[in-house]
């Protein structure tokens, strides 16, 4: 059992003396574009942390499931919490798991804005000043553009493009809409904009068209070797 | 389909025309006793809201996986927050609903810690004198301890108790251990403790090996019935 | 002299020497129906905390006139403090007094609303993880309820009933009007209002017409002797 | 009736009609040399309030006993709250009081310590620019040292010297010691002390031996006159 | 070379060997009359710090640019933050300096103001109880009014009044307009407005016709000498 | 005249009626390699902001000369704020800008890390969902670095390196040192350190040795110019 949520007291604090590394999902309640479901974000990450804490015999600890968001923040469906609420967030939930003994963390954010990443960044910072612990914190994203190119997938893709809209067909194939177009990234520069949205014209960047299965399997599966390399080597995880 | 976390943009802004009830689990991560899993708080709220979003076509919104915890706060496997991120979050969440059209809103909370409770309904009376929102507050726990006395609970059946078992042993029983026993509650008056999880020398309170999974399921149709129930009463929904 | 207001500051450093408890009465300005004073709920914990204070050889901690209010907020008189302006006044106050060598401390409120009661247990509780410090934390009306069948209060007297009306007629008869009715509670469910008063159609809940001063004597020793005991029992104290 | 807390509600809600001010004392318990109870900024704008209601047909709300403090901070009996828990108080208080159609207010401090007074003003302005309310402020002890000379009180009186122990003795002569000295501030200069009461070696600042009730009756007149004039020509006050 | 921002990272490291005290000017963006500029309150207290670092063989930090302001926030040209801003950066870079093992700091503040200033103070207060620091802090008006009756600025002068003017005019003769009149100060007695500029007709105090450039050259002659002599003495500076 | 700082009162409210953009620079103090000042985050946006401001018509805010810091918070020399006082900074301003009638602003930040672009975008986001304004943020090396293949720089250039030099050397000549080398970024993949300095073991990343003048002034003219466009393009200046 790998799960948190699933292990009792007693097999949690069994678990927590080999040292385990703990994997946090964030993810984010967020428009994806016409055809991809609001979960798309937490869908990610929650998979990963599955796959990848299996394999280093870690566990996962539940997912929080809302972000901050800037640019998709006036679309329906995106619901999120402020950059506060979510740095508050990351830091309790850290010193939390520190008090029962966890001193390896793996927290992967399907979301990635600048200030989603940048606050949970801020947190974890604030927590290894003044613990002793082990933190890694990273986009799922971050590791699966290095394959972007190899699976087609074009350099402007981004946000519910064709990466993202494969590895949901490869996760919660039922939640992806079968009719799918090509969303294009209108820049506003440097602008802060009320109505960032008018960037997103469709609601998502890339061609979603090309998505498939397959490609998304290759990506998560590609994101889980990484990750878990990663926490053999950055965390002196052994199993 | 009726979880948020599921629906695209263009299905929940279609949704949202109908002027639906959006029920927002919040669950917790807490030690629960010997027997019981660490999510038990979590998966209590997600199973009434998806069972009552189904007659009252509403929305699940996804869960808040942490809560405020004192009296198991040192018990291995609580993982909380403070009581001013949880405020902060259900405070955003509502604001973010709000933002997106939706005026109704039902809160279940499997965790009813007094702390917990009072933070949700500070945040949303906060919510509701700047908005025009009906929003619901409630621990399934309140509904629930109707039927105690019928399903033989005893009058000191607590927290991991006969009740939570028997639900969790009807919605998870691959998750409730079958050795189970007693568990008392050693009042320490009214002391502020830095020890509190001395009133639980067993971790949890009630006769968990009474327990059964039909118990749980009167318990949860009983609370499912009582929430529909109310939610067509009070929040006007005719479906 | 036990008021901590009229002793010199020798004295009172004197007083520290003996490790006192310190008694701190929380009151509030809250309307209490057409009979009773604003006051009501800081008359009661003052007129308990000196009364314990004597016989336990204790201090009185200058009292808190303002409290966090949810049900009566809209009502005139009410004039209440946010719920964290709350919690930080009982986290200075108590970390005030452990500087000040004090390491007892006894927190009566007269106002139980659920969320003040609750950001007065999380600063408690957030003080004593910090701090050596023994900390009790009760309302009055907590223990007054053991003797509310006895005095005939029946079983739903509540916010300026029979039970607070006649305490008041025993502390401050001059402040209770003569004409006094009946008041009844008008439940909203678990609806959080924007008008919760429409709950309270007199203002207050109980049949204050049977009220006496009497009463109130004997639930204000009945008080008084509880509290007494709880003292030298959970504090140690020997006097 | 004048006092806020001995009012009812509807007797308090005829009284607004009458746009009436309300004055707020603002005590502290704080230490004032070896001969002042640590009460005694309570008890001087206390006093002052009371007076200055009945002339004014004004009401007293309940008042704050708890103030900021710097230079007596680690001192026995300086029982003090942080500048931000000051500042939040202020501001839920008059909010409070302006929900209930109060447009009048007089904040009087017993306490004049430059943090705390400013914390004070700095809440007050932040009230008054975004309600529509008319906000006095001051330490009584601003208009009190107008007679500093005449009553023989000498340049350098200050905290606890001859005019705070007069005003004490006709206030609360049983809480004044007889056996009373002569105190000296020797001055730090700019430095910012983790010692400040090095400042105070007798713990108060003037020559207390000469107070006496007649002169602290005289400052309480001059002061209450000075309050009264001012509320009837700042605030329009026609009583 | 004494500016901070003009050290390298590794000169700096040397400079903090010999326990240098570290002169931080805070200044304000505040209008100043229809003479002189907005930057009138940092132009002082950085060329202050200039002159004395270079006697003292002490560090210049970088000035702060913005400031607290109650009775000119309404005028053109003031650009403030609020108090809690204005605390949380002082408390920031005092703790910042003392990660650098600077253990000696003089902030000298060219604005004023109550709330500012007590600000600043409570920030500092808050730093020398938690670390092992020497710091002084002043406006260097507080120095300067020792010279006011000497150079003829009569009792009155105040904000960008005849001192403040000639100061100016000796440290940036550009920017002070020759058209100069008088300013009075109109008294609103213990008023908190929202249109405090009222009590500044001419939004300045003082008689700034009078002012000379050699009147500010003595004063911030006197200023220099009276803040070198201080940090000889009070920090124990040798140089 | 075109700082703000050197503006008078009036002239300021003479220039807000031509609807003039504000350029706020936005610099740190931060360890930036043994060749370079600390003030180098600084001095480059506020070349900036002299030269756009002056071809646009605009007028330059006060510098704020502290910014928010993760990988260099341990160096010798790096003076930082948190996150939440960077954000506050800028909320203040923005809004303090809008008062007086700004409506067009340009923030332009020398230092570019994560979390400092993030706080002061967030800061950006929260003002003008509330005000109606203009607001462009951006690193002037976010302009820049088009230039860097063409000048030379190489792929790795980064903090501290061949641009930021070379852009130093045309600006301040006086603080570059002569003896410069080459800096290397050691990467820690996405462990969030508490040694995060020990990615920089020389301090800085580039080839410092390649810097001149000439490429420094390339680059600011080149910044100069693609800011003044989108000022004129984004912000309709049609100066």
């Amino acid at each position: 059992m790998m799960r948190i949520e699933e292990m009792t007291s007693i097999e949690f604090a069994e678990a927590v003396e080999r040292d385990p590394v703990v994997i946090l999902p964030i993810g984010a309640t967020e428009a994806h574009g016409p055809h991809l479901p609001l979960g798309t974000d937490a869908f990610q990450p929650e998979a990963i942390a599955d796959a990848v804490a299996e394999r280093v015999n870690g566990l996962v600890a539940p997912a929080i499931k809302y972000g901050q968001h800037s640019s998709t923040r006036n679309l329906p469906g995106t619901i999120g919490i402020t950059s506060s609420t979510l740095r508050s967030m990351i830091v309790d939930i850290l010193e939390s798991l520190h008090r029962n003994g966890i001193r390896k963390i793996v927290i992967v954010s399907g979301h990635s804005g600048s200030v989603h990443m940048a606050m949970i960044k801020d947190a974890c910072e604030d927590v290894v000043r003044r613990y002793q612990m082990d933190v890694v914190f990273l986009a799922d994203y971050d590791i699966g553009k290095g394959l972007q190119e190899e699976i087609g997938a074009g350099p402007g893709d981004g946000h519910g493009g064709m990466m993202e809209t494969s590895r949901i067909m490869a996760i919660r194939p039922d939640l992806v809409l079968k009719n799918r177009t090509k969303g294009e990234f209108v820049s506003a520069g440097y602008a802060v904009l009320s109505d960032p949205e008018r960037c997103y014209p469709q609601g998502f960047v890339g061609d979603a068209a090309k998505a498939n299965a397959q490609a998304g399997k290759r990506l998560n599966d590609y994101i889980t070797d990484a990750l878990t390399d990663l926490i053999r080597k950055d965390l002196g995880v052994r199993e």
